[in-house]
């Protein structure tokens, strides 16, 4: 079996939303003392770990991501290196990698990796730890660097939604213009009129509306839209603007 | 003296403008037999080194320009980080790598950076080396996989041309209109339509018309514009787009 690069990791920021808030999948960091059972650490990180020899950065993130969801087709994307000298040094960073021993180095580098699901329909588990969707404006305790490898992968996520059309990753394959619009709200830290969103919306070519209703819902069901990353690459051109 | 991490380095891929064409700075590396004189080595890299101990991605990067430039206030980012197995393998990057015996690993993963520099008024020189600026459209042989790393440099450069105003990094403080759609146009690789262009420009209350004019010109000297970041930051928000 592959050896780990022992100064070498990714971390995966993986996010989700659930038609109210943008979430963000964590994992439990929980030591207790073995004698006396008193607890030594309990806080949360984003998922990761060391790549191996025969990995490289892409195939590192995925394998952590089929092992959480069981899927090969996740949106997945490096967004950033991380590289400070203290990052994983806290007491409790210390604690915890000596006592995985798996000869980790002292200090270790990381690969952030954001990764879109859509939480109404992806099941997500972990062999041995607790995993928990948090909403970002109610995050826990995190641990290492993970709440600047977060707010980073958030900085990213927001440019990328402003250029390309990724929040699509994010909902069932049919979605409702209000659904899309409570996306890019939670996303972008914002409100748009409602109005002007559907005309904007309706104007995509790569939006396409069906001719199908929601179902089961207690309000007045509203139409049903797909994302057609085909007609998207079409028109790419078309829409093409020099700057913002 | 700090140690250099051995599995570790930055590639820096620095761009210029000369108000003509879009360039990269590339070193040389040339090896030759030390007893036949038969030329072994001889093509291009980006300008690139191991990081430091003491350091992180960032400081090694900035350490690199400072080198080449004198100078540290030099635009740079982080654009991806590449881990490929075979990336310094081929026989020319092993013989190179084994000449230097500075106690590199087999397999090193890199940090890429993209740099911006106004070519007309910045100069670069290396202490041992060869430096020489390519224009992108004819590039000669790069050794490593320095041709993956330039690509996506580019690739990254155009995304982030389309959503932030960071092209005048590339020009110098006072510049015309002509040469703005010049340096979008080598860029993005596309012809604009004069007229439109120079509408959209003078919509763009970050870029502010100055009462001068270009001087030492043989055609009619058009009008200098400066690009104001501080008004550009400040009309953000009104400028927001919620997609494209």
């Amino acid at each position: 079996m592959a050896k780990i690069i022992p100064n070498l990791s990714v971390d995966c920021v993986i996010f989700g939303f659930d038609f109210n808030q943008l979430n963000v999948l964590l994992v439990e960091r929980k030591l207790d003392d073995e004698k006396t059972g008193k607890s030594l650490i309990d806080d949360w990180t984003l998922t990761g770990y060391h790549i191996f020899e025969d990995e490289n950065f892409d195939t590192a993130a995925a394998r952590i991501l089929k092992g959480l969801s069981g899927l090969d087709n996740i949106y997945l994307e490096q967004f950033y290196a991380f590289s400070r000298l203290d990052r994983v040094n806290s007491p409790n960073d210390k604690l915890w990698l000596d006592h995985q021993s798996e000869g980790f180095s002292e200090r270790i580098f990381t690969v952030g990796y954001f990764s879109l699901i859509d939480n109404t329909t992806v099941s997500i588990s972990h062999n041995d730890r607790n995993v928990k969707w948090f909403p970002i404006t109610d995050l826990p305790e995190l641990g290492f660097d993970h709440k600047e490898i977060l707010e980073k992968a958030l900085e990213k996520l927001r440019a990328k939604l402003r250029s390309e059309p990724i929040g699509f990753e994010l909902l069932p394959e049919k979605f409702t213009v209000s659904q899309l619009q409570r996306l890019y709200e939670v996303i972008l830290g914002t409100k748009f009129d409602r109005r002007n969103f559907r005309k904007k919306v309706l104007q995509m070519k790569y939006v396409i509306p069906l001719d199908e209703k929601q179902k089961g819902v207690k309000h007045k069901p509203a139409q049903l839209f797909i994302f057609s990353k085909e007609v998207y690459e079409k028109t790419k051109t078309e829409r093409f603007d020099f700057s913002i």
